[in-house]
């Protein structure tokens, strides 16, 4: 068994401002002279008040508007913004939203002063996969609990006319500062706040349930993420108790399922992300409502490669305990049918058949992978599309 | 009761450099026209080859040496770094050591721009407190895991003719890189590893043993490092044992000790730190020996106010569960004891006889932290002399 933590290089410079009425910091995070280039989503940042705030706490800096940053942020729409910057000038940006519009954001930071065709930024097939050098500063206002993109560099972009999402990560795309009101999240209907739930959870799903290499932090601190998500997951998807502490650990944990702290030095899978991805792009599902029909799957099927992670999972995260009268394959099995519980019980779907997909889905979903250039990935690189298939199927 | 994360602000830009053979990359850390001045302590560093490695990893560069910092490192000894850096002109500072060297050099890096005198970085009764505005820039070598120095902005002088160890903070004080090999721990006798597993761990309790604000994920975290140590310190204090993934567990686990990872946004006590400074200083009892012996001490007196706390640690970290038939004061009181018995089974002392001392001792230590304006102290500031007076005498 590989044994000790691998050699690893770990920076996350971006300044976190937590908690009550902090959006008014932003007038001592942003530079006096900055041109600031507000970017959201829909209307509700606007509906809900948070745009104005954002606006008074500018001042008297010069700033504009760029809005309609879609869920699953596209390059189509996104270059749309580099354009802008490169014709008005804006010198710092300001991303008000959640995951989509600060990873769209990101792409946006570091299109607007990328030397050569921004596609160029992207591999896997879209582009030339070429290294980010630079990107403009920008920070973040966070109205979604969900994909950490507040607190590392990761971009997820869909590309409408090849059918693709493709990620990239730079140095230069941390944002600088993230604002994170809890009470931001008193507005989200139960389905974001289940998606934020079960893609946090899957996050440090993708850093934990590989193979063990003895790294007991990362492990203690990603089941600590998972106990705190089983625990008040069930509060934060009431959409109507607007307890501040719930929220305020809901916020928390989600920054820290993907913020690189649990995940120094240890392997990773993200080949439940990469099945998940291509359900959004075929079929237009959450991506959270994904990766909660994804992930059952693969612990079923990938069962004995995942076999003693499964087996700490199921003692440590759901009390499986030695002294319970069970088998080990027992324990493991009653540890995948509590998270699928876990799931439903927050309204996520749990099957193919809860999506109104079928078994006639799943060659198109292959042939994407395929397309995709998503191949032998996982933990040991050693996952095939004949695994991707078994894996859809075993979601029917 | 408080309940929910309070308001904070989050920003650790320290780049950790993590595993085997990693004193090379200092190359790539340091500027190429850096003049750098290379601090340590004993000769240690040297006898054991360290010194050499980081030499030839600078390469090229323009350097200089300035040993002898010693433990608990002296303003007296500190300030010649000072004058020598302004003589001759250092501009990146390279501390190659323990917390106590890397403490200092936060000091020197601080004082050698410091505008008037350096002395005045320092409050409580030794200077005017003025505030830190600029520092040079420095990197570590860490040799010793324990004070979490390394991946912190806190220093600790101290002044040996004012007999007092104060200590100064500033966001100029983190280092710009650390680097971290467990192996370096390999020379290391059992009484300094002993210590390092103990400061670690009441570095933990500090920022976890006070009162609940429904913290989910601090707690989790605070309670996995804690877990961490109880698990691995046995094989840690093993000096022949060379097992890598315990001594990488060992270093990683005493950075997040206190890099504020674990303590956003909850309260925090230190009271055991304040009186286990005044041993250090009366007596020059190792910082982590005080510690061990406080801490217990400190458990038991404050019972009361620490209650809910010490009946989590209790049943999460001890895993004295529920379904034990304790009352939960006996759940408290044998958490405390199988404290006292992991400290000891290290051997660490627990009590003032263990270091040759008795009452007669207790009026100077106490007249000493009010000399030094350490009243009221700990997470809700109600902690007085009459508290450190009793704490000191449960410790007997």
């Amino acid at each position: 068994m590989e044994k000790g933590i691998r050699n690893f290089e770990f920076q996350n410079p971006t300044k976190i401002v937590f908690g009550k009425d902090q959006i008014k910091r932003i007038d001592s995070l942003i530079p006096q002279d900055a041109k600031v280039l507000i970017l959201y989503g829909g209307g509700s940042v606007k509906k809900f008040g948070m745009f104005d705030r954002v606006v008074e706490a500018l001042g008297t800096r010069e700033w504009a508007e760029f809005g309609g940053i879609e869920a699953n942020p596209t390059y189509e729409t996104l270059i749309q913004a580099v354009d802008k910057i490169k014709a008005e000038g804006y010198d710092y940006l300001l991303a008000v939203g959640g995951g989509s519009v600060i990873d769209g954001v990101k792409f946006v930071a570091a299109g607007a002063v990328f030397d050569g065709d921004p596609v160029d930024m992207f591999g896997s097939g879209v582009g030339k996969g070429l290294p980010v050098t630079k990107a403009l500063p920008f920070g973040t206002v966070l109205t979604l609990p969900a994909t950490a993109s507040e607190m590392n560099n990761n971009s997820v972009v869909t590309f409408v006319e090849k059918q693709a999402k493709i990620s990239f990560a730079s140095p230069h795309t941390y944002p600088q500062f993230s604002i994170l009101e809890p009470e931001a999240t008193y507005t989200l209907p139960k389905r974001q706040l289940a998606n934020g739930v079960i893609d946090s959870f899957i996050h440090v799903m993708e850093a934990y349930l590989t193979y063990p290499v003895d790294a007991k932090v990362q492990d203690r601190w990603a089941e600590g993420l998972l106990q705190t998500l089983i625990e008040i997951g069930p509060d934060v998807v009431d959409e109507d108790n607007h307890d501040y502490a719930t929220r305020a650990n809901f916020m928390w944990t989600a920054t820290n399922a993907l913020n690189r702290f649990i995940s120094p030095g240890v392997p990773q899978d993200w080949a439940t992300h990469q099945l998940g991805h291509e359900m959004t792009l075929a079929f237009g599902i959450d991506h959270a409502r994904t990766l909660s029909i994804v992930l059952p799957a693969m612990m079923k099927v990938r069962k004995q490669q995942k076999w003693d992670k499964l087996l700490q999972y199921a003692e440590r995260v759901w009390d499986i305990r030695g002294d319970s009268n069970l088998t080990d394959e027992e324990k493991i099995d009653l540890a995948i049918k509590k998270t699928e519980d876990f799931f439903a019980s927050l309204g996520a779907p749990i099957r193919f058949s809860d999506v109104d997909l079928d078994e006639t889905d799943i060659p198109g979903l292959v042939e994407a992978l395929v397309r995709h250039k998503k191949e032998n990935i996982s933990e040991r690189g050693d996952f095939t599309t004949e695994d991707a298939r078994a894996v859809y199927t075993a979601a029917l």
